[in-house]
């Protein structure tokens, strides 16, 4: 049996790992799709697709997970979600049962006919994208103790932390 | 003479009804244009354009207006406001003037040298779509009272009241 | 039961309404859905959307089937063929059944695990929409044998056979 | 060497030809890229792209600087800011150097590998967009102060005073 | 009185030019609006529009026209030629007549109620862009003799022969 | 050193499993960039992304190779070539070097200032995607000697070969 596990990675971390090892003890394979694809450089969406791929595919390597996840990216239809569950089918390998505690992809997923199950929260309250993004923000390094290592490579890489400072600032542009 | 009335009709109520008739009392026939075709499953949005055209054609048909109105939609162009006239004019059947309260479409469709007027009120306090959407979200059956027994049967038949609260629920997904 | 009908309608034909009463002996009622909603002023598309619903309207109201014929429009996915079920579900009422006789559309609704039957033909040597376009291209006023009254009044207040006649023309401009 | 300078311009005042002035005492030529191209009709955005070079071709041409200053229009790519450098190359001609004082563009700049460089501000207390089109909404003529005379005559010209305060009435339409 | 007069401009040569400095003779200024202007990169149409400015700017500042002449840019809207009209009001200044020789853009100017005249021939069969074009890919370097000297320093500058001939190779690739 | 190989992969075949593997000779990580993403169902792009994720994905594992490709995707972005490198560093991770062999995306990735290099055909005669295509149309078994067993087991599963004959056959609807 197949799972889907959607969201958007802003930055990837322990509670999405966890979330994967227990997924991974209910399916045999697993599609992680990265959502809102074509977004990056805002403080909801700092990082590119790509960059996003990279975290996961270093971590689940690592991992020794990478024969049984498959990584997929599905672009936003913003506000147009009948197209959405359109938009995984075709960006998506055939799945069986799809993962998500969020209620919109929930009922959306559930009208269209596919199975649908929630997962247990890990640690919601530190593994938490929005928080580490507003560690981030803060300049407190304690961010790093909550995603993996090779994410935390990533995101140096692309030297993340001072770009998402950045776009956190006020604008003072003449206008 | 011929009249184009544009709304969201998320849902279509008792105000746009009475809002029809009047306009009838003005024109010979009218062009029901169903607006932000593309968008659904949000709280401002929550109906398909299906679903809006399936409450509206019902109603009419129970009133016995089908043979003096003609349904049409139109997709949104979020702010690129400049183009909207031109969607109306490439969705629409052709019309003499047109009926509307809002104050861009008003300004919109006068810049394009379009004859417009405005619409009188009919128990605005009650008829309100925004107001018929959060009693539903509230979980009142009073809702039922504004609009007319097709659109609830319709709204019925799509478990219209359980996907708006659905909609409503604070997302709790681990990001 | 409801069907549904798809078709380009360019423009609407003796062909079309013929296929529309046969489904009716099918089916309670009928949804006629406007494909390639957003093209128009081409040689394939001459017609807008709401030009053609304007002809199927009043065809309909001439023939008396407003009340069991529901107009609507599907915009185009291009070569995004896996999004076009999901902008039939959205901009559609529901249906149980859909017609068609056109291959691609066969295939892309039976994948999706909807019903689908084939048309008989109806004189399709004659009733034929290129066909028509070619008479109207070459002058030919023949073609108004082929549609109904109200088609061809439609087509002859929005000036079409001029239209198209133009459209036809080779370009000859600087470039 | 030639320059870059990205706005909305909405309205083109004093602020913003005090800076191109400036720039063109660092640059041998000058592009002026209206951004946000496709938007109008806004509070935030109230004028076309078409207004907006107007406003601009007027003023440089009383100022005698057509010769040094070319203008460009790129359109918005919405939050999918990695597309937005490639769109300022598709629609600009080459330049050298770019000048702004907006975190997001700067930061999209440099992470780009092109030059950037801040422009200081001209008493950016009263040249200020957001302020003027404020004092225009008040209904307080001292917004013509801040803006050159050819602005101002095309703002008139357009009736852009009377649609700013249309667009910034509250919507009263029944829904 | 103020012209309009819109082209692709693949790429800007002296049949434009001429057709220029005649509409000039009928209006005080001229808006020249670059079509299609987000292509580039095809045998059809190579040049980008930051490009394309490049060479008429130029063009018009070694002719002394850049006090009479506005450069725009409109983007292409593919076959929903029923947007175009609209997108050449967004993007444009207001303008009185327009000049074209192209049918299809003839018939959607008309149509949408705006004065059209058309364009007397200047030498066409030499000055004309896809011959033009043709001459470039065969390597024939007489091309420089139907295009200013201020095109074709641009044209050289962005090693545009080199480009296209490129892009009309025959694709070898393995699929 | 981490390689680009982009291709369409319809379907991914024995010679784009040599180029994998030749490139792997080069550089020590590849990213596989699946293009043209969101087209399906056409005789030229029959399979989803979705479904070539898995052709490649299922082929790399049995290779062994999972833990040297990343596969990616990479939307198309139509005559707007001069988006498409920004399109690939948006859904890409890094990367140092690009191979390819089609002289459009040669010319995109070098005017970009990204190092190019070419792949070795390797029996471009046989291995062949347009040729695979035809053979299945045609009804022929020996298409599946020229990919991978994964393969031909993805394109089993989703009934692959009748969807490209049924793609293939002449429409007959009428118009």
């Amino acid at each position: 049996m197949r799972g889907l596990y959607i969201g958007r990675f802003q930055p990837f971390h322990y509670g999405h790992l966890m979330a994967i090892k227990w997924i991974l003890t209910q399916v045999d394979e697993l599609i992680i799709a990265i959502g809102s694809a074509q977004y990056s450089h805002t403080t909801r969406n700092p990082f590119t697709t790509g960059e996003r791929i990279e975290m996961i595919w270093r971590t689940l390597k690592a991992e020794g997970l990478l024969d049984k996840c498959i990584i997929a990216v599905v672009p936003d239809t913003d506000s147009c979600h009948s197209l959405w569950i359109a938009m995984i089918k075709l960006y998506c390998p055939r799945f069986d049962v799809a993962f998500t505690n969020d209620p919109l992809s929930y009922r959306l997923l559930e009208e269209a006919g596919i199975k649908v199950r929630k997962i247990p929260f890990f640690k919601r309250e530190i593994y938490n994208a929005t928080r580490i993004r507003e560690l981030m923000i803060r300049g407190e390094e304690k961010w790093r103790n909550y995603v993996p290592k090779e994410v935390s490579d990533v995101i140096d890489e692309v030297h993340g932390v001072e770009r998402l400072r950045f776009l956190a600032t006020q604008s003072d542009r003449p206008q």
